[in-house]
């Protein structure tokens, strides 16, 4: 019987699904409340900081008031813990009237009147990672329709408390059902991450057809050493997931923690400037009232933003691993750009690292760059030999354009001489050699 | 014949050297080169980073004029790469003349004008670590003298390439060679870190005759992980190396990295306070003409830097290990009052840590305390339940005092309710149960 059902489940997401939603065909941007507040419910005793409404009117309040909304910051959105216990007499999920009294739509309202839009969570499965309600499968139909009634316009459907055969039928159920209601709602898929990340067990062409953005691993932590431990899967896995994003449908490495606690101002510009290489939904997870001026100043640089938003959607790579613990991921651009970051993994001191960009497989020519962070412009022949200095965990990150027209797109060959060109048109990779 | 010469020099030391230089009464402050510039003596290329004269005068000058040296900060100390990799003709080291052109008196003579000290560095063998000439059991007293006669004013007396048998007869002799001179100059041994730190292979008792510091452990990297495995090294260990230290004797867990690269600002925190609580020797390196306002201030910090120099010169503790991540230090210091460090192990969110004055051990009575970070001040009751907010990697730390005499200093009970009484007057210490 499960049998069945799994198989014919399979089939028909194959075939019938399909995100057609036409949303966040540059990947999202705003803010959400995991990471930084967790499951505080304690407003008692911790008011300013609990899962209530008054978090997310101080929040938009912020990305209002404090330049973040016109630089695309938009998204304001809710996670675990912010409902009731119960759902309502009718089987609709509530949210706790003790601190969210107005209800979410007015919470979306507060946002829309603001040019900031509502994003808002679910579990498939019987509970919640934190134990609230979760969606079970007869669920899926009435839980859209009430966010879609809520005029929400995000959807988070995490996994927690199901198993594989109800999270294969359950999340490309959402999708159509997300759809039915006629209200664009952006859709997040931790999917993935409970399938461990990687084919077979992963079908990132599904994927890509019925969620907006998902999860492919675990959950960032306030820490340098959990930044890396994400930079470092995505990059070992870049193959298969760099060739799964594109506008609309995008990996999601999780949220940034810059401006929490736990990274220096090196490794904060470190993880914008890699978020920015891979596509990666910018989702801030920080309290933006006590920000330092130094974190939004990463947060909101706008070259960065560019390239991360870069309308050609293409996710970027690593392309050198050096042994002294230099790196190099490059992404390419609209307008014939790139987008060149070197990463230092050292402990030590910063390391002059010697390169050309002809080192770097750039093609024969001339080449504007612009350090994003300090702003130092030039121009570099492809041939001519340059120094970087990079601060230990921190990156120096350059956006490349060519000065005179490229008769094709600057490319990375497989190995030093020779292999396959990247294609433009076909928006193809080569396999990058390292 | 070797074993004849170890016995010898054993019962040596235990009976006829001795430290006597009556200096580093309180922990020594100031600068050290390594952590932050390591071995670079490429001053071609990188001039103003390079181990020379030029960036010890830049530090001496820093130190002078931004405010420093009025703290404490006294000591500019060069580490390893300093030397011509020969010595001259008369067997005497010699500095490397195109980064020294100077002289090392010369550079002494610079600290002395400013009211600073000038510390350098040698090695206990044939080579030092960076492969220049080491000091063998038969260079000792010249070596000694050479340092004298440039008039430094510390020592650092490294370990590479020796084995036990030279360390056991070096270390000793070096003591006893530089207080030969009649110079005042601090002897810094890195002998228990080549040891493995611990007894019986090390002997602390004859360390705090022959040496005024000494680095227990490994090198300190640019990194939260090093400074985490440092801390928990020296707490896991308290027992055998807080007894160890006291005025003119101290452990060293080596550099602070505040104002680098790899730490972020709760993290620089959480170093300070418990290089304070430990009593630790603060050497920064880094680069203080362009070190950040807010590393600054941390480093700056007049409570926390009185603190570490507290003339009772008692090396502190690790009181409590609680499961949800956060740890209670505590130092008793002069005038009845004593030191209290909350510090976070979560990399999630503010910790809000409940607990009581008593239920860390304290007497009963009043006490008022100063948060050292925020200024704020209050008076509570050892029985009253507080709160304090702990952020991820940080600290809360607090200036505890007494404002009725207390018949007894507070003091720490082994257990809960019964164990010895710390005992002000014979410096020694209950055991802590954790």
């Amino acid at each position: 019987m499960h049998f069945a059902v799994l198989v014919f489940a399979s089939v028909a997401t194959m075939t019938t699904f399909g995100l057609d939603n036409g949303l966040m065909r540059t990947p999202p941007m705003g803010w959400l409340a995991w990471e930084r507040y967790r499951c505080d419910i304690d407003c008692k005793n911790d008011p300013k900081n609990c899962i209530s409404e008054n978090l997310f009117i101080d929040m938009a309040d912020r990305l209002f008031e404090d330049g973040w909304k016109e630089l695309g910051y938009v998204y304001v959105n809710i996670d675990d813990c912010w409902s009731s216990m119960e759902r309502d007499k009718d089987g609709r999920l509530q949210p706790d009237p003790n601190r969210f009294p107005g209800g979410i739509q007015h919470l979306a309202r507060y946002m829309h009147d603001r040019g900031l839009k509502l994003g808002i969570y679910g579990d498939m499965g019987t509970h919640t990672c934190g134990g609230y309600p979760g969606t079970t499968l007869d669920k899926i139909e009435i839980d859209a329709q009430t966010f879609a009634d809520w005029e929400v316009d995000m959807f988070k459907f995490d996994g927690c408390y199901s198993n594989a055969v109800e999270q294969e039928l359950g999340y490309p159920l959402m999708s159509k059902a997300l759809n039915a209601t006629g209200r664009p709602i952006g859709y997040s898929c931790s999917w993935p991450a409970y399938q461990g990340g990687l084919p077979p067990k992963v079908n990132y062409t599904q994927l890509g057809q019925i969620c907006n953005l998902w999860r492919n691993y675990g959950d960032i932590q306030d820490s340098w050493n959990s930044v890396l431990s994400i930079v470092d899967w995505f990059f070992e896995n870049q193959d298969v997931l760099a060739t799964a994003a594109g506008p609309g449908r995008w990996n999601d490495p999780d949220m940034l923690v810059i401006g929490d606690f736990g990274l220096s101002m090196e490794q904060s510009r470190s993880q914008m400037a890699l978020w920015a290489i891979m596509a990666a939904p910018l989702f801030m997870s920080n309290d933006l009232r006590t920000i330092s001026s130094g974190a939004q100043s990463i947060l909101q640089n706008k070259m960065i933003i560019s390239i991360n938003q870069d309308p050609l959607g293409i996710q970027g790579r690593r392309i050198l691993k050096e042994k002294v613990g230099i790196e190099v991921f490059w992404r390419p651009l609209s307008n014939n750009a790139s987008a060149l970051v070197f990463f230092s993994r050292r402990t030590d001191m910063p390391y002059r690292y010697k390169t050309s960009l002809s080192k770097l497989n750039y093609t024969t020519g001339s080449y504007k760059f612009t350090d994003v962070y300090t702003g130092k412009t030039d121009v570099l022949k492809d041939s001519t030999e340059f120094v970087v200095s990079v601060n230990p965990t921190g990156v120096v990150m350059w956006y490349v354009s060519a000065p005179g027209k490229l008769k094709y797109h600057p490319f990375i060959r497989g190995g030093k001489l020779h292999g396959p060109a990247y294609d433009a048109e076909e928006n193809t990779f080569p396999r990058v050699f390292l």
